[in-house]
């Protein structure tokens, strides 16, 4: 086991040809990095990628997907439904562990000088390695897409980090940051109601005046006759899943609508599932050394 | 990492003398097994030694434990407050990961018959690898102790399932057997008042009506100021922890008294917590999958 793992979630401008996206992930390959997981939308035209390392091997996986999907993706012939700026479109990373969110800032940087080096390609750093607060945001870098990047570069506040004044021909700009896991979760209500799944992600989400760290949408599931609320949890730490899951509970039974389930889409950190389980027992906080085979690992770790 | 693991933890009669209970530990250990924890009670005048490891790794180190236990244990001038038979008291073992309850009940035959040869000592089959349901309960098994088992073993129905049909002069006899995961897990009381504890814990136990699966006593906690219900949970997969937390939640608020916090003793084994956050958040069920360090886990072990 290594003992220093970053995790990246590159999203590519591919979701239609398997063969393209296989070749994209094996091109990520390598020592000291594993792919883990990846998963296709055809509507958006995009894939998600899961790659697990090193911080050296995290970097040389980037630096071989990014090569291959310029080699592929042509953004000029490309359609799809998810707001997209490049052939390889956003990469985060992601502490997970013996490394800290600070690490991943570094890494970022250093990932990104790569890739405008490697490839001439326009590098903006967002989220924590944001080198000033307008490139906080993801959607305000990707504003006006590929279509209008070449316009949007000319002005100066959107000179990129790294690389050349203007877009990459074919593959347009890419956006590179460090940021804390996010977690997908949905709950469902026993209602087919649309405009309640709506009241409640109004009531939770951050943007109209919910939790800090929750973005949420309602939507209609019609093949299940029922609705649900959509969250993005962009901070696990600051704001748990329990408190989501309790409040999105209340907010619900204000129009006589109860929980049917919830989900997790993708992974969680394990973390936030100990302290799902801590917060609901009352238990304080539960830590690695209270579950049994965190000790076994540990124990098998100090060995090697 | 092992791809099979068997947790066993030993109980043996020795809980004051810090160097003998070191050297005991040192004698268990050896390649393919990891003593994890151990500690001492010298009230119980006993020790509780956790050891994982592959089966062959445990029954080595089991073995090696009960050589040394032996050598410098003496029951013939032991006392404590904790029942006892044997120099090494009791051993179980538990099924972690890639063996099953049965391959623990075949570790705990082969093991019994090699303690019996090896040292002379009469060994009893307890819980899920008793040979008759009489001695699946170690309580009966160990039912006058050590200064009645001369003439306890005199019995036909409690001859050995191994060894001579008489106790080992200053070691007594020794309980071996598979069982599930053990969970000591405590609950506070917003009370001074010990009979809301005996009430609460008599509601919840199986033997006087409670779940199948729970042991339960009140205690004071003079110190505190406050009342605790502890507790054993025996089988977590058929009683959940969660469960167990919310009947004393309900039973405590029928004397208007509200759980302050709750304890786990010692460790708990990992998807006894996933079933926690499980159940509390409505999820179905939480698998390792979806868990973000379970797949780096199992991506790793793929490799190697």
């Amino acid at each position: 086991m290594w003992n220093r793992i970053i995790e990246s979630v590159p999203n590519i401008s591919e979701g239609r040809r398997p063969e393209v996206v296989q070749a994209i992930v094996t091109a990520a390959a390598g020592p000291d990095r594993k792919v883990i997981d990846y998963s296709m939308d055809p509507d958006h035209n995009r894939a998600v990628i899961t790659i697990v390392g090193t911080p050296d091997g995290i970097e040389a996986g980037i630096i071989g997907l990014t090569g291959k999907a310029l080699e592929l993706i042509d953004l000029r012939r490309h359609t799809g439904a998810h707001p997209r700026m490049g052939a390889v479109d956003v990469v985060p990373f992601v502490p997970v562990r013996g490394v800290t969110m600070d690490d991943c800032v570094t890494l970022s940087r250093k990932v990104g000088a790569r890739l405008a080096a490697t490839f001439n390609l326009p590098v903006y750093l967002y989220e924590q390695s944001a080198s000033r607060p307008e490139r906080e945001n993801l959607a305000a870098i990707r504003k006006g897409e590929f279509e209008g990047l070449a316009e949007k570069m000319q002005r100066p506040e959107w000179a990129p980090d790294f690389g050349p004044p203007h877009p990459h021909p074919s593959g347009g700009a890419v956006a590179v940051g460090a940021r804390e896991f996010l977690i997908a979760y949905n709950i469902e209500l026993a209602t087919s109601d649309l405009s309640v799944a709506r009241k409640v992600a109004r009531a939770v989400r951050h943007s109209s005046g919910g939790l800090r760290y929750v973005k949420a949408l309602g939507f209609a599931l019609p093949d299940k006759g029922i609705v649900q609320v959509s969250m993005n949890l962009t901070n696990f730490k600051k704001t748990p899943i329990l408190r989501v899951f309790e409040l999105v509970k209340r907010e619900a039974a204000r129009y006589g609508v109860a929980v049917l389930r919830s989900e997790l889409v993708g992974m969680a950190p394990r973390q936030a599932v100990y302290d799902v389980a801590a917060a609901c027992l009352q238990l304080g906080a539960l830590t690695p050394d209270q579950v049994l085979e965190d000790r076994i690992e540990e124990a098998l770790r100090a060995d090697s």
